[in-house]
């Protein structure tokens, strides 16, 4: 089965490899470059694209930057246009310079995902294709459930055998196939792929170069919402890698139209507990290798072997960019500061990017200008486990001794 | 203490009784009718108002139609702008005319209510205020508790005795006083409104006159979405009434200002199991009577005496409305649907206006130009214990069997 890009004519895009500089046609059943095994990104033939912030959807204002000749409104979820909100109480808090919060938590199914599973199933249905898969632990899992079942497409996610309940049932809601799968976890990414291949199921994993496109759309918003300006800094978690690598190629794309000069230093984060790309970096290596015994709160980025960690490396050394570490417990701190001083309930592995910014400012001195944003990818309520570890207290008073209670609290 | 409305000057609002027409200046703590008891909604000097679609945030594209001299976005969470998605694969099941879902999940804390608080919480800052407060068991705990957050306001939440845990934790960590109490949960709503008076704490409940402004403004995106025009039908779950009564406004006061001549026929859809205002609708009366042994899935309506429900039966039949109420087995498989083919997790309360809509198009010839909307109002990741009880079905397989396994299913 072959399903490229000339299916739907012009804009031509193709795949390309940044390690060895080939390109390909554009085929989503390929994900990574055939000599280097580095994950492939979409390249466009250069076109003329500009932001049309008349149009209502997020995918239809940033189009011409997408491999996209057309979007489909009706299996879009409304993903994107999310808040970007100024931190200011976190900022006097820290001292720092003006701060953001990209939230992405304000998404249809809760996550930053919707963005990249909305370019894939608008290729997709393009394309022909009946079936779409996902590998998912988690957050995945559900936006392409849910986008799947907007496009009546038939939609599979393979689970890991010690899966929760509770987390398959959000994704099982949509009506999905879950199959859960005994054996390694990163053999199983694999093996969807040359599985999907076969059997002309698109498995829009974490890597794939179309999510990636999508993933861009946040960059543009946030340029955007910045009044046509680009952050200093821009702190994105880290765990496959796709979200970074979408992100700065975002950037890229609006100083290639010209739109700015400059592009923000990403600063990619990971849980010290598993954090090989974190370790790779600060050790100087052009490779990272596989975290043994990864353990973390932060389960949404805790990926021991990410598909994209060496394309992130070489990403964030071309451009200044960065990537580091924090610890569960600065996690845990960052995760309730944003809830306690900005009502951002962010999961823990969105937590990271604040507790990284703190950590970053005390190295780091940050003038007025370096303005800051933070990517918030997903939502703690689908992380409820990390809660019930912290202490929230509850007092108890009965109907006619509450006026009582409430003056000795002082409220 | 008094806080009126005059402290920030024009434009003067103030709080009108629809049942026996007296005014009163606008004080946070005053609520229902000193004469007749019902809750009293705000009323606003004439003036001329404007959308003014320009603006970045939905308050301040609809500043003009609400109390609120000054947007401070700095309290804001980003809240509105939410979808409206045509719903075609349900309209094509069921034979409807376009159907669109208000999609009011995808706000900062997952539920509608988030438009209301934010509303009253820029009153509050505006004010003054430096404590607020609610009475909750799920959506409005966390609504609050998070806008509170933001502006850095004390803040006490109220819970009943029985409130599971985990409900709590979601609105916990946002860092308010969190208080159960022993005795009638009614009671409580008015002991709050009482202690609040005397303690200068703005209990910001269901009801309250500023949030009821905050529901509008889904009513004003509606009509924007649709190209300025009104749905033929608009279908909203009803719990206190508030929600309803806001989005009726919102069409008044488009017709007000003459944007439109016509109005949505507004259909409230309470589930079977608590559903005093749809039994008094039915039954041809003025007044509801409180609902005994109320027992629904649809936690997040189960009111059995909700402070508007007067209000919404004068109403609805003033302008051509109705309410009408489902069973658990219609909400669930309404729940499911959404999901299944829409991509769209509600929680059961929000399904309720999906069953309601199957059930009325049988009864109702309805046109193709009888566009309907339904509001969503939360999502169902805070209503997991519903859909523990439905048969979501996990296969497993091993990975060496999966290509196998693929094949066999028909993926």
């Amino acid at each position: 089965m072959h399903y490229t890009d000339h299916i739907i004519g012009k804009p031509m895009d193709r795949l390309e490899c940044l390690f060895c500089a080939r390109k390909y046609p554009l085929n989503v059943f390929e994900v990574f470059c055939p000599c280097c095994h580095e994950p492939m990104l979409i390249s466009s033939t250069p076109r003329k694209r500009s932001i049309a912030l008349d149009r209502s959807l997020s995918l239809e204002k940033y189009q011409s930057f997408l491999p996209l000749a057309h979007v489909d409104r009706t299996l879009s979820l409304g993903e994107g246009d999310t808040p970007l909100l100024l931190l200011d109480r976190v900022r006097r808090k820290h001292h720092l310079p003006p701060v953001y919060a990209k939230n992405e938590t304000v998404n249809p199914t809760q996550s930053f995902k919707d963005r990249g599973t909305a370019v894939a199933v608008q290729k997709a249905v393009a394309l022909g294709i009946k079936s779409i898969g996902t590998v998912s632990t988690g957050n995945m899992a559900g936006s392409t459930a849910a986008y799947g079942a907007r496009a009546g497409l038939k939609t599979v996610v393979l689970l890991k055998e010690d899966m929760p309940s509770d987390k398959i049932r959000a994704a099982g809601i949509y009506g999905p196939i879950l199959l859960k799968v005994r054996g390694d976890y990163g053999e199983l990414f694999a093996a969807s792929l040359d599985i999907g291949r076969k059997q002309g199921i698109y498995f829009m994993n974490s890597i794939d170069p179309l999510r990636i496109e999508g993933y861009k759309v946040i960059g543009y918003e946030i340029f955007q919402q910045l009044g046509g300006r680009v952050p200093r800094y821009l702190f994105v978690p880290v765990s496959s890698g796709g979200h970074l690598i979408g992100l700065l190629r975002a950037f890229l794309n609006l100083r290639e139209e010209g739109l700015t000069a400059d592009l923000p230093a990403l600063v990619g984060v990971q849980a010290k507990g598993c954090s090989p790309v974190a370790r790779a970096f600060a050790g100087g290596k052009a490779r990272y290798s596989r975290f043994r015994q990864a353990e973390t709160v932060a389960h949404a980025i805790s990926n021991p072997a990410p598909p994209g960690g060496n394309l992130v490396l070489k990403l964030v050394r071309e451009n200044s960019g960065m990537v580091m570490a924090v610890t569960d417990t600065e996690i845990v701190a960052a995760q309730r500061e944003l809830a306690e001083l900005e009502g951002i309930f962010a999961d823990p592995a969105s937590a990271t990017v604040l507790a990284a910014l703190i950590k970053f400012s005390r190295r780091q001195r940050l003038g007025l200008r370096d303005e800051v944003v933070l990517v918030i990818t997903g939502s703690g309520l689908k992380s409820m486990d990390t809660v019930e570890r912290l202490d929230i207290s509850v007092r108890q008073t009965s109907l006619s001794r509450l006026e009582k209670t409430l003056r000795l609290i002082g409220v």
